[in-house]
Order: structure tokens, then sequence, then C-alpha cells
């Protein structure tokens, strides 16, 4: 049995190149639809260079042509959707082309981020994760074999500059910490991602599951983040708790689509949404499924700012 | 004739509270629709309170429940949405409501930023306008009387860190500067946005038209806005100028939301997309419409940091 035939919708943007990536690396023929397949700025041209000397095939479409969609997704096994925020419910369309060209074998939704059915997101993050809520169980009535990869923190995104706007490398001061600090979440690094998405979608343990990123070594709560890079810079910081209740009404008070990063951040360091649940019979974790993935450690990561 | 009765959808959020304010203000007999007339956080009770101590009345219901949305604009004439981003696309079920109940005078969708229609912005924002642009071909399409309000930046998302992100107050050493910093922007403060929606209601200049908020006083390029911060604490910034091909490498390695606030950065102040226009037969501006608003000037705004 030869790997799948794997086509990624969204492979130019953050997460999606890293999928893209992986999915090559790992021996799989992979396809990516491009709305531009000669690219205007030259950031993306050189993206576009990358995947083709990896030998991944880029073909020409958008969401918003469906024979575009059908004509490529009758040449694969498996589809990946790694579309933006902006276009999470626009995925109504794929699943129409996957429902018309009948033999996909795996359909991963966009995600990669909390797992958005067990969630106490206040607005708009709550009104964002209800959208990846309906692709789900749109995906479901349809009977489309399924992988929701719920891959929880970018380690890029937050790592850096451990949660702190504006910094390029993680304070040496002062920090300010959402909630009591307590509430612990998990950070992946994007390539990691991408290897843990492609390692599920031949693996007949993750068909109609949802595949959890609860890595060990990087489940950390905000307070064990910060106590980590203290000992790693051998000074403690000054730590300034911010109270749920002024957590909200910054939200409130912060316009779109600010409002929907501190959303997200409260989902997720003041309720714990990315742990405070059992994974159940409906779900599996990736370093127990994939133990031969060598993932890199929060601990690992935070060195290069040392 | 009295003053119309307007219904403001989203008047809970960042732009809707100062347009659901500025209406009762006026003396417009105003409804809100709020999806919990019981605030679970004790800011949005907060906000709920002073509505309806501003005499607002506050119906429950939501843009997903059709009975909840025909029930409330029935009560009114104009309709004012002014929901979040992740619901641009939702606001197809308020055209629905409009055009079922079929006495609605004037609807104005949620806008409130960069004219879509003219718009060179790169993907996320793109992607983003797109919708608000589908909303207004729905709206034309059923023959709904509508305004289009083109306010441009939110002065307090821009001039209080100058838009240097993690700042709480402009930066007195360094600054970083998207683009040539040439291109000019306006800033409206938002309790005039909301002023100078409200007063478009019922006003039959702004009747299918675009209602731009180009204030000749708080229209500035960027090393404009600078010099003027600069003049104010008498101390020049050391100024760091990223070039267009960086800042669209910033967008790709960006992930969703932060790639939508630098592409709107990206279009506003390296492309000039607020003031690279005519304002032609289908557009009115605010300012010469409504001359007696004493609006917030840049100058006088930025004092309060000084």
């Amino acid at each position: 049995m030869g790997k799948s035939r794997i086509l990624i919708i969204g492979a130019t943007g953050y997460i999606g190149r890293q999928v893209a990536k992986a999915s090559a690396a790992l021996g799989h023929p992979t396809l990516i639809l491009v709305r531009e397949t000669t690219a205007s700025n030259p950031e993306k041209a050189q993206l576009l260079e990358s995947f083709k000397s990896s030998g991944i095939t880029i073909v020409h479409g958008s969401l918003e042509d469906h024979a575009s969609l059908v004509e490529a997704i009758k040449k694969v096994d498996v589809v990946i959707s790694t579309v933006g925020g902006a276009q999470i419910a626009d995925q109504l369309n794929i699943i129409k082309a996957i429902k018309e060209v009948g033999t996909i074998k795996r359909f991963l939704p966009t995600e990669f981020g909390n797992d958005v059915d067990k969630t106490s997101a206040v607005e708009p993050a709550k009104g964002l994760f209800a959208l990846k809520v309906k692709i789900r169980r749109a995906i479901e009535a349809e009977g489309i074999p399924y992988t929701y990869v719920s891959s929880n923190c970018f380690a890029g995104y937050f790592l850096p500059n451990l949660g702190q706007p504006g910094l390029t490398a993680p304070p040496r001061d002062k920090i300010v910490i959402f909630g009591d600090g307590n509430a612990k979440a998990v950070f992946v690094k994007e390539e990691d991602i991408g290897t843990f998405t492609i390692k599920s979608v031949d693996d007949p343990r993750t068909l109609n599951k949802t595949l959890y990123l609860r890595l060990p070594a990087n489940t950390f709560s905000f307070n064990e983040l910060v106590a980590l890079w203290e000992k790693k810079i051998g000074k403690t910081l000054e730590k300034v708790y911010v109270p749920e209740e002024q957590v909200l009404k910054t939200i409130a008070e912060t316009p779109f689509p600010g409002n929907i990063i501190i959303s997200i951040a409260h989902s997720i360091f003041v309720k714990g949404d990315q742990t405070n649940f059992e994974i159940g019979d409906n779900g599996v974790e990736g370093s127990e499924l994939y133990p031969d993935v060598k993932y890199t450690t929060v601990d690992e990561y935070l060195n290069q700012f040392v």
C-alpha cells in the first residue's frame, strides 16, 4: 500500500506551509491549490519555488471556483484544509466538492488550535470557534471520513515573546500574566504540527477522531513557563497578574481583530481550555500514537533566546 | 417629522457601543439586539445598565434567530449593524429579515473602516474586505436603501501607541513605520464615528451613498503624525522604516488573526487606501455634510499622552 496522495488547500499560509513541507518530506505525492500560481510578491514566489523543488505539484484554483476544487480533489485520496480564520465557513464548498467526487478517504478541515467542541471561550473567539464546529457537523452529516487536529498553541506565536505583544524576545524584567497563571497550555512547534498531521492521514486509529497534541514535555502553565525562563536567564521577573474581569474588559474594549487574539488567550490561559478535559473515546493523543516523532520541546525552544 | 427609530445589532461591541450612545444622545428611539439581556460578566452588565439609563430598549435575539430579527426590525425605521469581523457574512440573515419586513428606510451594514470597494489590500485583509463587498452587493440586489460608513482608522486603536504593538503610550525613543511613511490615513475618535453615523441615517444626501469620514484636521501621513508627536514632546525619535517587501513577509509569517492586523496596516499605511482616490458621485464627506459636528482632532487627542 503506497502513501496516500494529499491535496492541501491553504498551503501558503502560516501552518499550511508546514503541513505541505511535511507531506512532501514524508513521501506523499502532494498537490497544493493556490489562487495565484505566479506570485505577485517575492516572499510568496520564493515559497512556491521551494514547494516545487520539494516535488510538490501546484494547481490553480480557489474555494470560490467549484470546478477547480472538484478537479483537484479528483487527483488525490486525502484533502487537508489549512485556510485562515476568514475562510472557515467557506469550507462548505470543499465539503460539497468532496461529496461530489466521492472517493476521498480522509478530510482534515482547518483546525490547528483548541478543541472547538470543548470550549469556554467568550466572544469573539466563541463565534469563531462555532464556525469550526459548524464545519465539523457538516462533515459528519455528509458521512465524510475525517480527522480533526487539535494542535493547541503555535510555539512560534507564544514562545518568542512569552505572550507579550510587541516583544521579539522573552522579557527580562517584567511579564504580564492572564488569570492566576496556573492553567496549563500546550506549545507545539509548527514543523511538528505539520509532521503529526501528516502522520495521521493514513492511520486507521485517527479515523473519525480528534488528534490532540498534548505533548508531555510541552504542557506548561504560564507560571511554569516563566519559571523555566527565569531559570535559563538566572533572573526573577516582576509578575503582573491580570484578573479575569480585567481581561474580559480588555476584550470588550479592543476592536476586531485584536479582540479575537485576547479572547483566545482568555480561553487558553484563564480558562485552561487546552487541558481542562480528559481525552475521551473520540480522541487520540499524538505523542502516544507516534512516539518516534522527535518533537522540539519548550525547553529546547527557549534556548535560542537566552 | 420625528427622528427615525433605530435598531442596532452588535451594540455591545467596540464601535457598536459608540453608535448606540450617539443614537440615544441625538434623540432617536433606540433598540439594541443582544444575545444575553442579562450579562454574564460585570463589564457587560455595566454597559447594559448604562444603555438602559440612556433610555435604550434592550431586546433579546441574534443573527441566528430569524424570528427575533424580524420582530425587532418591525419595531424600527433604520437598522444599523455593527457586528464584528467574524459575523460579516451572517449579515445575509439581516438582509433577509429586512426584505421580509419591507418597511426599513435605511440599512447601515457593518463597515467602519476602509472603503472595501476601493482597496489594494493583500490577503487576509483582502478576503475579509471581500465579505463586506458581498454584503454591499446583496443589499443593492435586494433594493434595500443603504448608507455605507467608511470611517477609516479608529483613533483609539492607532493613536495611543502610534501603531506600536504592546505600548500603552506613544514611544519616546524609537518608532517603526511601514513603507515610506508618506501615505495619508484618517484617524477618527470612536465617539465621533458614532455621531457622524447617526447624523446620516435620516439624511437624504446619504441615501444609497458611502459616507466617508475624511476629516481635514485628522488626515495625516505617518511621518506627519510622528512629526506632530515629536513637536509635542520636544524630542526627535529614531525612525525605522519597514519596506513593503518586508511587511508582506511578516504578514505571511504571522498566523491568524495577527496577519489580519498587519495586512490592514499594509493597506492603510503602505498603499494609502484611505486617501488614494477621489470621493466620486457615490460618496459624500462627513465633515462637509455636518460642519456643526465638533470632532476631536488628532492634535487634541495626542495631548493626553504628552
